[in-house]
Parts: C-alpha cells; structure tokens; sequence
C-alpha cells in the first residue's frame, strides 16, 4: 500500500490529551449544574433524515447541510435529468441540537413527562467556509425544558449560567430582552413588520448617534410618525423601573402614534416578573435588561438571553431564549419552551486566555514507577495496583529504559513524582518517592501506604 | 410547511434520560479506571479523508463506508461515464477508532510522548443491514499503547478489564492467545498460510469431535502429514503449564513433522511471560489460555485477548490484542502497540440483563419542591439554591397546579422526596419534606439545612 500523508478534513480538529482534559472539565462543569436543577442527558443519532433537517434552517442551512450518500449503488435507477443530491442522499449530518430535539419531543412524546427537562452535549457539523474561530465539527451544549410556560424555568436557566461561570472563574453579564417588547416598539410605531430593523437601530444608538440611526430608518421605510415614536424608545431613561414605567406608558397609547400593543404590555408583565424572580432567588452576577438584544428574532417568542464574558472579548458564550411552537413543525403544536446554549469552543477561548484552567488538569499521572530491570518491575506491581485501588493515577514505566529517559518521560507528561527502587529498597521492603517538583524525597516501607497516599496527595 | 411524520434512519437510535444515565455510568466506571493507569482521552473528527479510510477494511469495509457528499455543487464538472461516489465524496464517516487512531500518531507523532497510552470513546458509522444488537451508528470504547513492545501493557490491559467489570459487578473470564503460537502451528503443520483454517479447527473440536475436524482439514487442502501434526497438537492435555511444555516440545522438532517454529517458540515465551506477570500482580477474575482464540488474525502479531461474561450469554464483551504494524500504512513503521475495545452496547445489555445498574440512576433528582401559588414559589426559591449548592438535585414544579399532578411528576421521574408548603409553613419558616418511598414526613425550620441534608441523603 502506497504510504499517506495522514490529513483531516479543513475544518475539522482532532483534540489531544490535555485539549481533552480541558474541554472535559468544562462539560463536566456544566453537567454538573445541569445535573442539580434536574435537567437530564439525552442523544440524538449524528445522522438525521433529510426530511427532518431540510427547511428548518433557511435556504443558507440547507446549502450548509453534510449529505450522506445512499449506501449501496446510490446512483441505481437515478434520472441523471433531474437535481442529483436529493436523489441520491436521504441523510444528513446534525446541523445543530435545536431540530433534533424537536423531533425527538414529538417522536418520543408518549414516553415524556412534561415539563421535560433535557441537556445535550454532541457535536454538529455545518459547511461553512472554515475560518479561526469557525469549524465544520463543533459541539454544542443545549439545556432546554418543553412543556412548561413558566418563568421559574427561565429564571434557572439565568441560575445555571450563574452557576457554571461561577465553578468556573469566569465572570460574566447576563443580557436578557423579551421578544414581545420588541414587537411592541414597532407595533406603536406603526411598523410590525420591521422588528428587526428596528432592534437593530436601538443597538446603534451608542455608536452612531441619533441622527444617523434615524437616516437609517428612513432607508428602511418607516414613516415619519414611526420615526417620532422609535425616537421616544430611544431616549428612554433612568434605572430599570423607571425604564419600565415609561415602556409601559408608550404601550399604553401614550407613545406619539397612541398606538396600543397589548404584546408589548405582556413582554413587560413578563420582563417585570422574570426581574423579580431573579431578585427573590439571589443571582451572583450581573443582570440587565438590553432592549436591543435580538438573538435569532423569528425563532423566540418570549425571553432572549445572552452572556459575555466581562475579562476577555470574544462575542457571546451562550445565548437562548424562549420559544412557542418548536415542535410544530413536526406536528406537535402549543408546547412552550425555554433553552439556552453554552459555546464550549468560545468557552475554552475565555479560560485559556484568562488561565483559568486548574494546573492539576495538566497532572494526568500523579506517581511514576521507574523500573530497571524485571524484578523491580515485580516488587512494584502490588504497589500500583493497591495505589490505583485508592484511585491514585499511577504507571509503570513498561520497560527497562536508562533512567534518563524515565525522567524526560515524567517531565514531558508532568507527573510530579517518581519512584525508583533496586534491589536495596527490595531487600528492605521499602519504596523511595521523590518529588519532582520541589526535589524533596522520602522512603517508606511497603506496608505503610497511608504515609505514601498522603507525601503524593 | 407540511407536518411530517418525524422518524430516524434505519439503524441508528435516540438514547433516553434512563438509557444516557446507564450509558454514563458504564462509561465513566471504564474511564475512572483508565485514569488511574494513565490512559488519557483523545478524540478524533467524525469524518476523515476517504484516502484515510479506504482499503482498511478489505473490500467488505469499503462497501460500508458512509460517504459523505462533497459541500457546494458535487456534482459540477463531473464525468458521469466514470465511478461517480469516489468524484462527488471526498470524506467518510469514522468506522472504527483504530484507523484515525493510528492516523492522529502519524500526524501527531513530534507531540506525542512514547509509549502513547491514550483511551478514544466515540461513535463510529457503518452501512450494515441493521438487525437486533446491530446498529449503523454505535459507540466503540477503546485503551491502547503505542510505542512499547513490553509485555507489562497487556498486564494492564488485563488489570483494567479485571478492575472494570469489578466495579461493574460482572463476573467475567479473559481469555488469552498469542498470534504466533497460531503462526507456529501452522509452521509445524507445514501449512504457514493455513492459520485461520487450524485455528478454526482447534475451536471446534469440542463441538464436532476429532474425526470431523480431520475431515474439513482435508477439505481445507491440509497435507496428511500437516493432519498428523494437527492431531498432536489437539491431543495436548493437562493444565497450563503441561501443554505450554507440549507445545515447546512440539516447536522444537517434537512434531511428526519435525519442523522447528522459531516464531511458535517466541510465541510460547511471551504467553509465559505474561502469565507470569497476571501472577505476580494478582487478578480476581479467572484468566485462561485459549488456543483457539482467533479474532481478526490479519491485524494482530502477538497477544490476542477476548472477554467473556460469565453469568450471560452475548459473546465477547472485550477484545483486543498486539499490532505490530498499526501505522505502518500511514507511513510510521516499526511502532508496536496492543490494545482492547470496550464493548459498550453488549456491556449494556449484560447490565440490564442481570439487573446490575444501580437504582440510583433512576432517581436524577432527588426533591421536588411542589407549588401551590407565587409566594410559595418564592418561598422555596433560597431553599432550593441552598441544597443545589450542597450538590442535592432538586427542581421546584415550574407553575402552580393541582396536587396529585405534582406527584405524578415526582412519580413518573423516581424522585423520591416531596416537600410541599402552604401560607402555615411560610408564617412559620419551617419546610415540609415527605419521603415517598416510606411515606415518612419530617419538618425542618429554614435554618436546618443540616437536618433536612440528613433527611434526603
């Protein structure tokens, strides 16, 4: 066989040993909390039909779908007249954890019961165009509960946030909106068909003035009376109840347009009782309401979140928000859900960056036995064994090799001690452990295990 | 958009809170004991070059390849007179872990420090017509060592296995062979290319008594001279060190044939070898040698290792053994590695089969705080913090509903502690905690965390 130059596909990571370690240590984090609110693990298969994955994504997904060709003769029977890749693929690979999901509420639903509390931590694959930051292969981590339109669940999502930054030193801001707030700014200004547009003027307030933002809804199509009311969203001021009493009062008919948004009046029923959640319960960190958060409009019906990282720029590291009619598509109409997503790519990012992975994570093997030759390779073998037992990382160096070598190999896997015995400790029943770090050194005898567990703990 | 009827591929499987939470114990019982021998988790993509992955698995495996549709227009520029898979697929999915396994120490080979002692537990994808117990998208679960011929890694191999089950509560029986024992049958036989037929022989002899193995020797184009040697060679009698005796006698000219098998001899040395070392380090379960162990002979040049359980009737639940040339086709030769595969569905069923999960896997959560109206919701807000900070999984029940829906809940989720508080308890500061199981009922003031940890631990 012709001998390869071994590649992986562009876009696509093989994660070594200590990115594994880190990478765990996060998911582990995150599991963790998940695991103390109740949320429990679920997996869905890489591959989804076609049928399933087509539609859900805009005509832009569906071009970024990976197909799985037909096994067998794919091209058996196919009408080289017609579109091929819908003939000959019927699967695709997982796009995100959103669908999937969907379709497994609607598929299993007789088996659920609801509310239905469920994280996912498996990766995706998108044909985007790779570049830094951006792979074909990534993992997402989705918690998610269906079934329940209270806003207690939205209230433990900002909780889990709050503790999984917490485990993990990292410290953060928590955005949240409320979609029905945003169709209400353009219910009253006459506008209910450019939410977008105008969230996205709100957002360039503090960049480019007052003015420029209004050219821009001019460009847009909003009417002059538009205009006058998006300019009284705009100059809203004070704290969050001042913020709030005054929205209230535009909702209300009092905006220029006297327009009233029943939706917008519930948004803020909703922002105001999720707020006062969140007081009751005590979060540690900060919390506000961002009016121009928008986060995948067409998808959320309720809450929008966002978090960021507040010691290292990077984009949002998790986002969701709640959504009405997720499972409709699959013919399961009227469950309300609520969901957030943690980046673990972008997660990882913070931490590196920060240097806030714990050194021990580094530290697979705490103790190495170096051997010189077969029967000290013997005399450590019930050592090893009774050490692990403990649940102490412990391995024997496999061969006779020269001592220098044993070392380079303690150093180059950071394992701090090294034990090295030869027919004097074997004589004497005893075991020598040095430490790497500090140089000190002690011997003990080979009943006295509880001495060594604590010189190597 | 049309509802549709949401299914998935044929072959592939959603796992479910009950399954994931077997599933996780299963795999983190094999991870904690790799851990303490120093193995280390890497993972690769889930699609690999085709180049990577074809002709690795004989002209079988290359049919059961998922190929993946190359991204943007496949199909453009195509000569549709030629094989169109390998023009429009350029990436398949994972089929085993062994193959990237040995790809990523080629790629990585100037990171790595030998020996590589690394664990791999992610799913692979194959096209085979799916049937009961075989799926197209399953975990494979795998420990190897690359970079050292010592004998001392199939000890560990063979101490994890023991540790593992050990926990798991699976008696089990390893069985173990040496590839060139079976090369130096052959040898003696003078039938060198025979090995699988001889192997095959030897295994059946139990079943279809001498005379019929005789028969198919025959069949198998096996010389009467090569028939007399075999028949030596099934006679073998006694424990393990009178046949390991034998069978030096025999590689040593002893036979009919009074050829001599170097490679038999050096076969017979390294058997001895490393049941001198399963001795010298103790294992509880039962290890034997297996004469008629084959398992994908092509791959393997020296031990050769299978699992079984005692107490249920499934097959290998384990398997591995010695390459000598593992990344060889990659364009690394000269690494020796040995390995063993978890085999994560069989050890399910085994598990499930002979009631050994724990029942603590069905209880995610461990209290449900019950609510009856916004102000007990509120109550229990601190409370519930509290105990999840404690590391106590408890959900509070999201809206106000009736009571026996509540306990529904708990019930259909196993949680096994209810506590439910009305305007007296909150006037009071006390909380109220049933124990569904024993129906026992506690009440704790608010400053008890202490009694009530006690209560539901």
């Amino acid at each position: 066989m012709a001998v390869q130059k071994p590649s992986i596909p562009k876009g696509t990571r093989d994660f070594g040993q200590k990115e594994m370690a880190r990478r765990n240590y996060i998911f582990d984090t995150i599991r963790s909390v998940f695991r103390t609110y109740g949320y429990q693990q679920i997996e869905t298969p890489a591959m989804e039909n076609l049928s399933t994955l087509l539609g859900k994504y805009g005509e832009e997904g569906d071009k970024l779908l990976f197909r799985i060709l037909n096994s067998g003769d794919a091209f058996a029977g196919v009408d080289f007249s017609k579109p091929l890749p819908s003939q000959v693929c019927e699967k695709g690979l997982r796009y995100d954890l959103t669908v999937p999901f969907a379709r497994y509420v609607v598929q299993h639903q007789n088996d659920i019961s609801f509310p239905f509390k469920r994280y996912q931590i498996q990766p995706v694959w998108r044909a985007d165009r790779p570049q830094k930051g951006r792979y074909r292969e990534f993992y997402q981590c989705d918690v998610d509960v269906i079934g329940s339109r209270s806003q207690l669940n939205e209230l433990e999502l900002v909780q889990m946030v709050d503790a999984v930054f917490g485990k993990l030193g990292v410290r953060v801001a928590v955005k949240i909106n409320n979609r029905k707030v945003l169709t209400g700014f353009a219910e009253i200004a006459q506008a209910p068909d450019k939410v977008v547009d105008i969230t996205v003027a709100i957002d360039k307030l503090d960049k480019i003035g007052l003015e420029k933002v209004e050219e821009e809804m001019v460009e847009k199509g909003i009417s002059a009376d538009g205009i006058t009311v998006i300019r009284e969203i705009l100059s809203l001021q004070g704290g969050f109840s001042e913020k709030l009493a005054a929205m209230k009062a535009l909702f209300n008919g009092g905006s220029a347009s006297g327009v009233v948004s029943e939706t917008g009046l519930l948004g803020l029923q909703e922002v105001e009782e999720l707020f006062g959640f969140i007081q009751a319960a005590g979060v540690s960190c900060p919390v506000e309401l961002d009016l121009s958060l928008a986060r995948g409009l067409n998808y959320y019906t309720g809450a929008i979140f966002e978090v960021k990282a507040l010691d290292w720029e990077i984009g949002s590291i998790c986002g969701g928000g709640r959504y009405d009619n997720l499972t409709g598509i699959f013919g399961l109409p009227g469950l309300s859900g609520v969901g957030i997503s943690f980046g673990a790519d972008r997660i990882y990012d913070v931490l590196d960056g920060l240097n806030l992975f714990p050194a021990s994570l580094e530290q697979a093997t705490t103790l190495l036995f170096a051997v010189m030759g077969a029967d000290e390779m013997r005399y450590v073998l019930p050592l090893a064994k009774a050490l692990r037992l403990s649940g102490v990382p412990v391995e024997i160096y496999p061969e006779p090799a020269k001592l220098r070598k044993q070392f380079e190999y303690a150093e180059k896997r950071s394992i701090p001690f090294i034990s090295i015995n030869g027919s004097e400790e074997i004589a004497a029943g005893t075991v020598n452990v040095k430490n790497l770090v500090s140089g000190e050194q002690k011997a003990f005898t080979i009943e006295d295990m509880e001495g060594l567990l604590q010189f190597i703990r």
